[in-house]
């Protein structure tokens, strides 16, 4: 078999593996983005990762060159779905569907060329948020941008900005300037570059490519280096030229109405009215925005910044979130053409994928792979079906276990196996533990046994004491509760203590109260809200399964 | 545009979409299975859709017409992934990775005929656990016949069998039985049919069209008839044929050692030793298993049953998991030809997706899609500002709630949403609440107001009360955290109970400890794990943000 160069495999498909740690860092990002889509009631669908390619024609303007084809084997010519909104439009009109809210998460296929533009890939996520229905003005639209403000918040990737804008102001704005009705789609297009060439640049392509007349475009030129916030779109509405345009009118009203329920969503202190903001995609046809990280700390992530806004006192990084309004979508797939407005967002993750694990990368902490609470080892030789006993008993239980996959591991090879994969706990057995049917429990990052410093031997001497003091050892029938009170957050120290005082109460011939105060005291603040469960009374010690029966 | 039949768009295809409902319960069985591998310490990966073409040639045998191409657009010739498993060797080789435990659920894609085979597709997801190392025999080939065992039994689909058995028995078998070498793989995979027709036909096959002597078939047919345990091991390892080939030696003491694993595993009780165990890929080199389902109760939902093994005491519906051993795949992959031994399982859940959707049909049970615990909905017309400021605190808590899109929507409207899609609760804003600085709380399935008939009068007077026990409605304040105390799985009942009691602690100047032995005496027993937190002090109850400042 033929080998390929290993170190640009990736780059040549402009596609990437994902190994466990970014994978860690994914789960994490995908976890914050869902809890938001849930938290504003989302439902979620599917669609497959091919459409017949006849869905997505006509749907991309220019960019359509970029989709990917299925090779004809015979059956429907098929092609990579090369966004989530378009089978999602599909999806409505062919279940004839009136009004949903749904989240979609899935891989999106573009053949942009991957060597060209670092960080760009031909295979990438895309999380996408859409509210379709016939509601009243705005306020779907308000809840996308209210989301977005959570997700880059929640996200900390440094500070954000949203830009909104409205293809009526933009088509309303280009016949008051005097561009041709036929041109407006392809002006647009050239206004859409302003984010990342300069407006001299941007007045050439429009002059001189798109034969727009030198007024037009200086015209045009005024009104797109206007920003601001209602304000702006109340001017605008006083405009003596703009107010001609009654579709300019009515994307200023609902401007004005978009942000006063942006006002009551506590998310005004990051929006900006920018009219240069125009968004590529065919299918708008209303509200439109766009989120950049504008924290000048991260620009070094991305390579796009390099002919970009650089004059500007806060540098962009470049779009991690767009979306905005298509009231006609959905009608294109219907026979009779029935239309379903619709409003979305899509959230880029790729760019805030990179972002974070630079991040990890520079901090200190050390990223889990896996949730292995303990693994069972052995201290000494032949113990291997003991160790696989054992380590049933707690994979029954519900606990993250692993045992190495040796007969006879070295104790130290074990331990070591649990620092780099940062399993926090061991239990160790060895001949003496087994005759005793007790198990040592160790803290893998200090070393210390359970129970070893804290207690006072006085306090475990009678029979149903989990712990043995004198050597740290406790008794295995103990391990699966204690185990699961792991799962809960609370320090190791917060744990012995527990234990010390739960076996005290036990002890004494008290029951649960007694450990419930036990709970209150030592529970961490910030973990109050979990607290303790019961686990010590003699009745949940007691009928556990033992090691050897 | 042309408009397809809407009915047979998905079948057409081979594919589907996937409605929320659907995705509700596939999110169920993903969690199930997602734990269980979790449980196991595994990692998880991701890479590409698409493969370079030669990565996947070679690797499936007779399959390899049924793999996707894409069309050649200029660059690398690609192709959809056939299956995880060679993809996961190809990122094994090209990261020189010679250990790791990993996950990995994704969709693959098979030209497969779906008009033929009812319940199959051509893109569908495959959960795959493998196991990649130098280990001691059989330990983590038993793991991974563990992990079949824990999903099948907590998906809880009825009863289930697992086969094993192993390619060296196999070949070994078909060596003393006096096929030429050259034959092995054909024969093999003819034997690999008996799970779906009788010997005879198979027996037919090997004569008729793949040119065996009749009397190395009849051989053959002794041999696959057999099952049993690790006594049968045994007693093949004294057969005075079988006992013939190394090979087949070599592959009955790892099945007795396996055995013996599985025993402490707990697992037994399930897995059959069973020589016509075949499986169709080319890659596996040791040991082989498929998990099926036996229970007569889920016969419908497969259409493969009708040729199949019909006259057997309990029918199969055809395999849900299976997998092997494969040592020599990762080396195809590397220019050195180093081998990384592998093993693992393959959960195949299209056919678990299709019995858990025909249950949830069954059953009387509404699946929600959702996860809003609460609606915020308005009893008088103009309380859309109202609605929109108290549902953004709601968000900005962590809460999961709605509000409807609408300036005036009916009261009426709002709780019919909120009993079609599940929301428990309800908060009704109305001039009288807003003038009092409460909400209405009602629970949507009793049309119960919160505390209204549980609570004396008498216990809520003092200022610091939350609940007006007059007319059921609660301080605006304290809608949050009793919202988050609904996270946790307690009754409503219980609720109600808890607030009671706790305003009473609250009244008679007692503070946190009387609470959490009221928790402790109203959570119902199987939520004892979860308990309550300190929500009901007062500093808790104050200091949150007011609906209108």
């Amino acid at each position: 078999m033929k080998q390929r160069c290993e170190c640009t495999y990736a780059f040549q498909q402009g596609t990437r593996d994902y190994n466990p740690k970014q994978m860690a860092i994914r789960e994490k990002v995908f976890n914050t983005i869902i809890s938001s889509f849930k938290r504003h009631g989302a439902e979620t669908i599917d669609t497959p990762v091919f459409e017949l390619k006849e869905t997505l024609t006509g749907k991309y303007g220019e960019d359509s060159k970029l989709i990917y084809d299925l090779k004809d084997q015979g059956g429907e010519l098929l092609s990579l779905r090369y966004d989530l909104t378009v089978p999602f439009a599909r999806y409505l009109a062919m279940n004839k569907i009136t009004n949903i809210k749904r989240y979609h998460i899935a891989k999106v296929y573009r053949r942009d060329n991957p060597a060209m533009t670092r960080g760009r890939y031909r295979e990438f996520y895309q999380c996408d948020f859409d509210i379709a229905g016939q509601y009243d003005a705005m306020i779907p639209d308000a809840e996308c941008l209210k989301i977005v403000y959570e997700i880059l918040s929640q996200l900390d990737l440094g500070d954000f900005c949203i830009k909104v804008n409205d293809r009526r102001i933009l088509d309303g704005m280009f016949a008051v300037c005097g561009v041709p009705d036929d041109k407006f789609r392809t002006i647009c297009s050239t206004v859409d570059k302003l984010d990342k060439v300069p407006w001299e640049e941007v007045k050439k392509e429009m002059v001189n490519e798109k034969g727009l007349s030198e007024d037009a475009a200086d015209q045009i030129g005024e009104y797109v280096s206007m920003r601001g916030g209602m304000d702006l779109a109340e001017r605008l509405l006083q405009d003596q030229k703009m107010s001609q345009s009654k579709q300019a009118c009515a994307g200023l009203s609902d401007i004005k109405l978009l942000f006063s329920y942006m006002h009551l969503f506590q998310i005004t202190d990051k929006v900006v009215f920018d009219l240069s903001l125009a968004r590529g995609l065919d299918y708008y046809t209303g509200v439109i925005y766009e989120a950049v990280l504008t924290q000048a700390g991260v620009a070094a992530v991305s390579s796009e910044t390099q002919n970009g806004a650089a004059g500007e006192e806060s540098v962009s990084v470049g779009s991690v979130a767009g979306g905005g309004r298509y009231d006609g979508l959905v009608g294109m797939f219907d026979p009779k053409g029935r239309k379903v407005p619709c409003v979305g967002v899509s959230i880029g993750i790729e760019r805030i994928f990179s972002i974070m694990e630079q991040k990890a990368e520079a901090s200190a902490e050390k990223i889990r792979t896996t949730e292995v609470q303990i693994m069972v080892a052995s201290a000494q030789k032949n113990l291997l079906e003991e160790r696989l006993r054992l380590v049933t008993e707690l994979w029954n239980a519900g606990i993250k276990a692993e045992v190495m996959y040796k007969k006879n591991p070295k104790l130290l090879s074990q331990l070591q196996h649990c620092e780099e994969s940062g399993i926090p706990l061991v239990a160790i057995l060895g001949e003496q533990e087994l005759k005793d049917q007790v198990v040592k429990l160790r803290v893998v990052a200090t070393r210390e046994e359970v129970c070893s410093e804290h207690c006072t031997p006085a306090v475990c001497t009678c029979s149903c004491a989990c712990i043995n003091t004198r050597d740290g050892s406790i008794q295995l029938s103990c391990l699966i509760p204690i185990l699961q009170l792991l799962t809960m957050p609370i320090s190791f120290h917060t744990l012995f203590l527990l234990l010390q005082h739960a076996m005290g109460c036990l002890c004494s011939g008290n029951s649960v109260p007694c450990s419930w105060h036990v709970a209150q005291s030592y529970v961490e603040p910030q973990c109050r809200s979990h607290s303790i469960p019961f686990f010590f009374s003699p009745s949940a010690c007691h009928g556990l399964p033992f090691l050897s029966q």
